[in-house]
């Protein structure tokens, strides 16, 4: 198993060379492009690992269905799906034109940007640092790993650079869908993105949803079934940002991808996937780690269509 | 079982209330608002009706799918995906926006209008009389229907009033996307759409993609593998209009709907399943269909997420 | 006087090397990018011609205000302007989306081609050959030259490659919009586009429209004055497509543009202008024409504003 | 004179009652709806009010070509354009729209939010409140009115509710458009608009722009010529919001208009007009004082077209 894997690495890595790391956060432009990393575990809990599977990079865009499971058991799914969409937009993941073309303004979906800040916005906390602490806890508990903790420089960097984002907050707030201080709300969002991970915490927490909910460690239910399905559904239509339906036609594995290069992959029943690969194609997507993920597929016969 | 289904039919007949039968094409304001039917075929070929179930509709856009398994075969996958992307639109079916504002100005998926006509426009045959044959064959031979035919007066309405399609393919013939004559095109996707079925010929043809293309009663394969699978995907992503996203949450079934009140739902490895409602909810779904295919997703848990 | 133009040609016709011939009609192609002519006509019918003036082009979109004159004098202005707006859109002359996101869906004005085409359908007569009749009728006597006719290839190289305007006006019929038979009107429309004029033909109209509608030769009054400043409003609003606004700080003549490489400018009370140089810029204007009339307005200080 | 003008006031003031005053700057509710009143200044100084022309209102969007002439004079017009653009955009002044999908993405023009944003920034000053005082004392010059103040309670009222503004800006900074501290930038903007005049002080203003910005009283030029041409032009192609195509057709008299119900015009080489009237139309203009504008341009035949 574990050769096979390293073969998939071995061979897709040259795609490193195609894309490049994610430069609108200064601070993601110091990762080192040629990385690929990827890691398995498995309902038997077997852990494989191979390449770059060591480094650390900012969980970014991959914090979304996970941030979502939560605020969807705060808030029930009737509240945040009044205040988000579940429709695929078409649209790049930072694209403001549907908040004002279509009306209620409302976000298309909770993997796009505007959707991912109304999203945070409604994780329960007395503060901002008690529901900053307790996402980061949901975080630590899915991931198995409790010394998870968010990079200072990329959320300062995101913080500082955040401007298309503050315009997205700040539409959303005219239009009353966000509520509460754009500034604390985003705060929140930006070190939500800078949460520092490994191929192997996302393997893991994949592994959660494969298993609807259950952690296999502890057999502990973490995730409601019914919520661990809604978060699966997404990764399928808008998980790879506007590049989804060609990667669910030719992968089929319900996944998120974000610009620090992971990719977070779920197989209903037999495994959690982890890959980190910083060089990027167009759309967003590690340009090797789509590869890979491909090759998982096609190998180890993982569509679920 | 077969109670079961009547159940389901009864208790959501009062939702065609909430909906109206189509308009855009006068010949379907003649279908009756109130009718509810439903087929289900297993794998065993088990076959269940209820409710209007003799009633025939034209089936409109659910011919979509079918259609354009029959161009990947005549045409490859490289050729077809050059003129028709993968991606959901988030815009309505007869949106035409997109094609202005995203280069190159291809359709985003094969499910949308603009996108199905080129489809259309891709159908092996020297003259139109065999491309609607070798069409027509084929859905006969999918749904097992010798008798499959078009609805003259739906076909003549539709080429009447369908002046919206035509923009649509002026739009992609100038913009070089489509090919050929456009009412030529036009015409064949007008009779496409105007071959009149059943539930039970729906539920046959899911069955068939249920089953990856092999027919259930003589074992040959009329689609290949890998195309049912791309077909099952793009029902996921995009086969209920802009409400797809919602659909796959709610019922997680692939399906795809029409503006006839027809619903082609596919179950992989287990059924194939036709549902008729001709009153539609405001995105061009049957309203009480969906409600028919959301009970029985959760009654016999059936969807793939 | 005939010194002072001779210089500003001479002068500007270094910028038709910085341009291009229109190449989306076929026909287009065969002009000679080097031409540059101009005609002046002043208020005492003294006519001035430099350059390539002899030179025959066609007439394109600088028929629009012409025809618009015609439409509201035989519709008048209330049915007029139900169907096609008064603002700039600020797109290009050939979009489509504002008919989709806009609602009524009419047209933002009568000078992009969507509104235009809407206008033509507007011309009375028993048939089209009557109205195309009476509209080169108009144009004839506008232009005090019995000579004036289509150019035979470039109306049937319109009409053999118009699919967008086919798109448009097929939209504008789905919406109600546009009455009649869709090719009929088109037909009319591109007759329209291809009456074919020298500079000294677009002056003297611009003269008639500078004197408010009466004709110097004969006295007779060929426009009611309301409609020759709705049009020459018009002009200086949309006159320049997508570049109106620029032109009317830059030069404040209100001018009517064409992809044949005409432009037509009025100053009221003054004199009529006819430029020719079919070397145009991106947003479709005249480029070194443009370059001249903001030369004339400098030197006679002939800004409007 | 005086007669004639009361008579016009009479008569459209039954229009206040098909309005309602700006909603969306909480402050600004308190207007009465039934005002309306007029001060027309002519080249004479002859000076004309009539109906409630001692009512105070804030300036809003009438402040727009004002900034805007100081922009000019303090940057140039190279770098004023190399940021903000020349055409009417046809969307509605607040629209975000058209900076997502044109690129660059500059603001339209300066009459629209975005481009006015830009345009404050640009305000020379070594901070805010110098900026804000050379602001104010030109707006104060042109006036002649030394007492020209803020209102603290709409000023504050902005700065709450602000928030589609901070949209508008921070997506401009996000894009490298605009420059420096969008808090402090748009703090600036809402002091600008903020400022409270009388019809009297906008029909000076006028009245300045009519004389192509000489001030009438003390002979000193204000504004430079060609600047004070540019402003006009801005007037009738983007003045009155997304209903100045119609506007200048229909009234021909360079116009700016503001939601706090303000309108300036000005009629070159004739006199400076000021309309008070807080009842506004659909798209934000002064319902009846629009009625007004339209019949001075008729009685004393003031279109420049």
């Amino acid at each position: 198993m574990k050769e096979l894997l390293q073969e998939i690495i071995d061979k897709n890595r040259k795609y490193t060379k195609e894309g490049n790391v994610a430069t609108y956060i200064p601070e993601l432009k110091k990762a080192n492009r040629d990385d690929l990393g990827l890691c398995i575990i498995d309902v038997n809990n077997n852990i494989y690992e191979v390449g770059d599977c060591e480094k650390k990079f900012t969980i970014q865009s991959v914090s979304k269905p996970i941030t979502l499971a939560l605020a969807l058991m705060d808030n029930g799914k009737d509240r945040v799906f009044s205040k988000v969409g579940m429709e695929p937009s078409g649209d790049p993941f930072n694209s403001i034109m549907k908040l004002e073309i279509t009306k209620p303004s409302i976000p298309y979906n909770p993997m796009i940007n505007a959707g991912a800040i109304v999203i945070t916005s409604m994780i329960k906390g007395k503060n901002n640092d008690e529901k900053f602490e307790r996402m980061l806890n949901f975080f630590r508990k899915l991931s198995g790993n409790k010394n998870l903790d968010i990079n200072y420089d990329v959320y300062m960097s995101e913080k500082r650079t955040g401007d298309r984002n503050r315009a997205m907050a700040y539409l959303l707030k005219s239009e009353g869908i966000l509520q509460g201080d754009v500034e604390m709300v985003l705060d929140l969002y930006f070190k939500q993105c800078s949460i520092e991970v490994t191929v192997k915490d996302l393997a893991k927490i994949g592994l959660n949803l494969a298993l609807h909910g259950i952690d296999i460690t502890t057999g502990e239910r973490l995730i409601d079934e019914d919520i661990s399905r809604i978060i699966k559904t997404f990764m399928v239509t808008c998980g790879m940002y506007d590049a989804s339906g060609q990667f669910a036609i030719n992968v089929g594995i319900p996944s998120k991808s974000g610009v620090g290069g992971g990719i977070m992959g779920t197989v209903p029943n037999k495994m959690g996937i982890g890959v980190f690969g910083p060089s990027l194609d167009k759309k967003g997507n590690s340009i090797a780690g789509v590869k890979v993920m491909e090759d998982l597929s096609i190998k180890f016969d993982l569509s679920i269509f």
